[in-house]
């Protein structure tokens, strides 16, 4: 192989010089992307702890990495090869690592050792979640203090012949949760609960971790007493035997094989046939069921919301990581690739300096930056939410009201945010794709699984357009309540501005300012919420519509406002967190911040167009602003992209390495996973000689004297 | 499996009635999906008709599909379940099959045949069409006609000894072709050329056929006499003995390995170290060496124009049919598949009646037809500028230019519907797959597989971003034209109306006819190009720019220009089509383009904004119409899907199929697919006991004890 890696001979087109040099396509990448490297003009560590939030995350995050990296059962190389067998077993052996650090840590190693994981194996990290995240935190969040303290107990904190799953979804419920058809039939003369799946609609469905591994589940169930339907809650059942793994009566299992994703985790499907459980498996912190079959019901249903939201806060967060590892590869490979001479006796240009490679690539990385200020916001606002919905006195109505309050906000803040930066990521994930042509294509450079595993983002844990919904919804109320005067959580503040907003124009100011890029966004964002409130008021008052049909007939419009409140949310997020950045890396986190704001107000230019924010005359300027803030961030963007600081373990693409010695790597590893000293198929003998050594066919001649005309 | 299939009980919410019977989530579906099959208003077979382009076609395209799925070979059942090696092999039996009906049928049951395999194994058709459209293509193409039928008797036409494949590609060069770097030296003394690979960047680069298949290549390679490089130029070089397949002396072969999809194609890299051919192996159609070391170059580039083009039409067509089989999957589904109730008492809606659901499919099932009609003139373009091309008279002036005029244009117009047609399915089939939720992303659905092997349609043969930047540049060179009142294409004849369209503004007329939505566009479109053009004409004339940096300038500029020259083109094609068809379902059809048309009005609102076309008040009007075509082609929607007349087995996907029993078809897939007897996985008493048995550490009293304090 080393031969093949050698400088096979000079460039044909010999008269190409370079920097006194002959020019050679395959040696070359390395030194160009070290000269990229050395133009950086800010600190590029400092940089890595405003990403981080600090120094000292840096230095636990690289701790981390470092551990992950140099363990064997991590290791990547045939990462991109795995048939499913194969994929589920390694990932099975990941898991056990994995879930021996989540005791042992604080919350934030555990959370950042799952989304590192996750960045090079998104299986290993679902399949652990699968337990710690939503069997194991319902059992918190929905059971009492007693409960988890028995289901710890029994190993459910060390995975002990213990494996938690969680039986939500249904073959024929997804979104609709309230609508399951699984029951949970009370039987007073046993004190126990009959779990029954009543057809095949109602098989629990993507159940992870249930077609092979899994001993327990929180199976979500309606609750049935004395025939009388409570709706869905929660129970654990037993699913196998835990000494011998077999199932217990009444439990049948399947595997869900195949998906687009993430076939590491063994997904399954799960009905169940009149199984027993003890009435105390109910997990009752909020509803309760006694032995005489009393069920007593929690005042206030936002008690429980919590439980959900701490899964789309982390898919926010993961957001900018996936994001920045695959901006890394594109944009290193873009720095290094070569196409097209503009000048003769020079050699090709860099795809990076050609303007529309900077349209694709560089606004997505600020966009990448916004989301990592948006999600670190919102990731502050879900800590200190949920400590106060836990630790509220519930006799002291005001600082109750309050909690409830911030729960709701947070609960429409963190689906928008989680709808439109998973969707943000996954064209990011393609775009990059694409911006390296073929090699985009190539199974080695991650693109494909990078893309497959993460899409899935958009669709569980709410799926993104019924989030949006929710949370269109959920700014037309706030809007109704800010004409009452009403309080309006801080994201949405900018409602009870909203008349100030609405005479705001641009009126000459200069646009790059942050402060008018934010009323800009803010009075567009304000104006769609008026404009769904007064149609809302006239569908309900008018027309007489009910709530529900009003809702319905205003989806469009929801979809819309939740949309661009978010991007006005990351927009304001991002410049205030600029603003609290060190000096020294201030000006290249401006210039990002601006080019976002800039880039979103050229794609959205048709609404501030028609609320005369902008005159048609602004608009060239704005995409010339786009045009020019690219190509000012382009100087610096290979130390930018280094100062999200993954290392090529994280990476795992050849051609996106950090010595951007891209074709040599790319090659290695294609030869290193296909060793093929036979130039034949495996099935030459028995497909293709006979088929490609199959005789001539004759002219029949005899054919025409068979029968007489 | 059939008792899991039975129903298992009765519906717990057992209240809810419909058409007076106990609704059932998992029986009701195909009674749902007949009832909404009963709603046709129009004769479905005669839509079919119109879509195939006439009774005669649907008769032959349905006689090649009956064909194929009658074939076991082609049996789709474990398609989504293939490793690659298995994929490979299996691929390799359907080339078999496929490559013996190219011979024998005319070109329009080839291309069909071609088409509708791709449509369920797009490695089989690419694998064939490696072969048939690039090898012999080029030989036909570029080669003598002596040249031609010299490789026919080797066994080129036939498959027999023979597999021709296509090295063109280059690790370090795609998108810039002039710039390989494997070079073809002439050898005076032997007459004879030396092939060679320069450095491991000049190695040729996803092969498809090399690594296992191919015996021969047509090989791209810089042309060499006496020192002089003449450029890139097309060679026949041997690779493998036809015999038993070894590689010949100085070929080096490799496997690609890995890709995103179509991984039943055998790709490879291939070097070739001083690879000695006869002279005769050129193919010498236009540029010659005689035995003296002579070269000859034709006078004109673009009579070579035509060979690429070909596959881009076939690649504007293949995109409404993908589009066809993804739509028929996501519509039926919604319209079988209930989510939350809107009224007590009653079953969920179907999906397929919300509004936002609505807005995520049926305005792509618009554009399907739009894109279908757009391709289907592109075709008949195709057909004709290519042969009057062949049969042109080289020295009549006026029909050569008029021959050249219309390559050009066709190359123009081909690369933009190439484009936007592959990226307009990407995107529908990632639309689709979203709106089935989590069914989507399961394997048997088809839409990963679907998704993973379609995308590289945007990148190959044409990267999409460089093909539609070329369009933006023959565009602005046709308004230069027009401006100077030379001819411009028909496609783009409405430039000469510039000034006339300029004028031009809704002004309250109806937006809903046909000649106001045009003109809507081509005033658009017209005004952009013009733009650009005094833009170039700045650019060169004031600040001194060469064509080539002014066009560079002109980047972003290009490309909108492309994008929206293309839409134009394609509700141009779709209006005149409707114009075109039968009266009985004209009613359907107009209602389609007209939905296109406003969707896209909407869609592009900025710059009828900023044109002046559209005032911000015209706005509300045009969203409030597409939720309006949207509803009342949503009520015809699931006859419109039936006339895309695509089979179940052309679907293979169970929540799509014709009878809509979608829970029942999926819950039998994946139990058929995924057969476990056994609830502990393969590697469990390897993996899993080990870790989940493992004995509680104990806590360590003597460690205090070990040192004193």
């Amino acid at each position: 192989m080393a031969s093949r890696l050698a400088n096979l001979g000079a460039n044909p087109t010999a008269a190409v010089t370079h920097d006194g040099k002959e020019y050679n396509t395959f040696t070359e990448p390395p030194v160009a992307l070290a000269q990229e490297r050395a133009k950086a003009k800010f600190p590029v560590r400092e940089l890595t702890y405003y990403l981080d939030g600090g120094e000292e995350n840096t230095k636990k995050i690289e701790e981390m990495m470092l551990d992950i990296e140099r363990n064997p059962i991590f290791s990547m190389d045939d990462q991109y090869d795995l048939p499913m067998e194969k994929n589920r077993e390694i990932t099975m052996q990941r898991v056990g690592v994995l879930s021996q650090y989540v005791q042992a840590a604080p919350e934030f190693e555990s959370l950042k050792r799952f989304s590192i994981v996750g960045l090079i194996d998104a299986s290993t990290t679902t399949r652990t979640g699968v337990h710690f995240g939503l069997f194991f935190g319902a059992v918190r969040s929905s059971g009492t203090n007693e409960q988890l303290a028995y289901w710890v107990s029994k190993g459910a904190g060390t995975l002990r012949r213990f494996f938690g799953c969680f039986c939500m979804t249904e073959l024929g419920h997804g979104s609709n949760v309230a609508g399951m058809e699984t029951t949970a039939t009370f039987d007073k003369k046993t004190d126990e609960f009959v779990i029954h799946t009543p057809h095949v609609a109602a098989t629990k469905w993507w159940i992870g971790g249930a077609a092979h591994t899994a001993t327990h589940t929180v199976c979500y169930a309606r609750l049935i007493v004395d025939g009388k339907d409570y709706g869905v809650k929660n129970f654990v059942v037993p699913l196998r035997d835990t000494e011998d793994w077999s199932l217990k009566p009444g439990i049948a299992v399947g595997d869900i094989g195949k998906k687009m994703g993430r076939d590491g985790i063994d997904n399954g499907w799960v009905q169940f046939t009149h199984v027993r459980i003890p009435r105390q498996y109910m997990l009752m912190r909020y509803t309760k069921v006694d032995s005489e079959g009393n069920v007593t019901q929690p005042p206030l249903d936002q008690l429980s919301y919590g439980a959900l939201i701490g899964g789309r806060v982390s898919m926010a967060v993961d957001s900018s990581l996936w994001a920045a590892r695959f901006l890394t590869i594109a944009t290193r490979y873009a720095a290094v690739r070569r196409q097209f001479s503009s000048t003769p006796g020079e050699p090709e240009s860099k795809i990076l300096d050609y303007k529309f490679h900077q349209r694709r690539l560089i606004p997505r990385l600020a966009y990448t930056f916004a989301m990592r200020a948006g999600s670190e916001k919102l990731l502050q606002f879900h800590s200190k939410a949920m400590e106060n919905m836990l630790n509220v006195d519930k006799n002291d109505k005001t600082a109750l009201n309050s909690a409830i309050e911030d729960m709701k906000e947070l609960f429409s803040l963190s689906a928008g945010l989680k709808a439109f930066s998973t969707w943000g990521t996954a064209e990011i994930i393609d775009q990059c794709r694409q911006s390296c042509g073929g090699h985009g294509y190539s199974g080695y450079n991650g693109f494909g699984q990078g893309y497959n595993d993460w899409v899935v983002q958009c669709t569980w844990e709410g799926d993104n357009n019924i989030l949006c919904l929710s949370a269109g919804r959920a700014l037309i109320q706030a809007g109704l309540s800010a004409r009452k005067g009403g309080k309006v959580g801080d994201a949405a503040s900018y409602i009870t501005r909203s008349q100030e907003l609405a005479s705001k124009k641009l009126n000459g100011r200069d646009i790059r300012d942050p402060k008018v890029l934010v009323e800009a966004f803010e009075s567009a964002s304000a104006r769609g919420i008026n404009r769904a409130v007064d149609r809302y008021l006239e569908l309900t008052e008018k027309k007489g519509l009910n709530q529900t049909q009003a809702f319905e007939e205003l989806s469009q419009l929801r979809f819309e406002i939740a949309r661009v409140h978010t991007r006005t949310y990351l927009i304001r997020s991002f410049f205030a967190s600029v603003e609290a950045a060190k000096d020294s890396i201030k000006p290249v986190l401006s210039d990002l911040a601006t080019l976002f704001a800039l880039w979103s107000l050229e794609a959205d230019s048709a609404q501030f167009l028609v609320s005369g924010y902008l005159s048609p005359d602004d608009i060239p300027q704005i995409t010339t602003l786009v045009d020019e803030y690219n190509g000012k961030v382009r100087e610096q963007v290979i130390p930018i992209i280094d100062a999200f600081n993954l290392s090529d373990f994280f990476i795992n693409a050849p051609i996106g390495q950090y010595d951007g010695n891209a074709y040599k790597h790319y090659f290695d590893k294609v030869v290193r996973r296909n060793p093929n000293r036979e130039s034949r198929a495996p099935y030459h003998e028995r497909l293709v000689k006979p088929f490609m050594q199959r005789p001539e066919e004759e002219d029949d001649e005899d054919l025409e004297e068979l029968v007489e005309d």
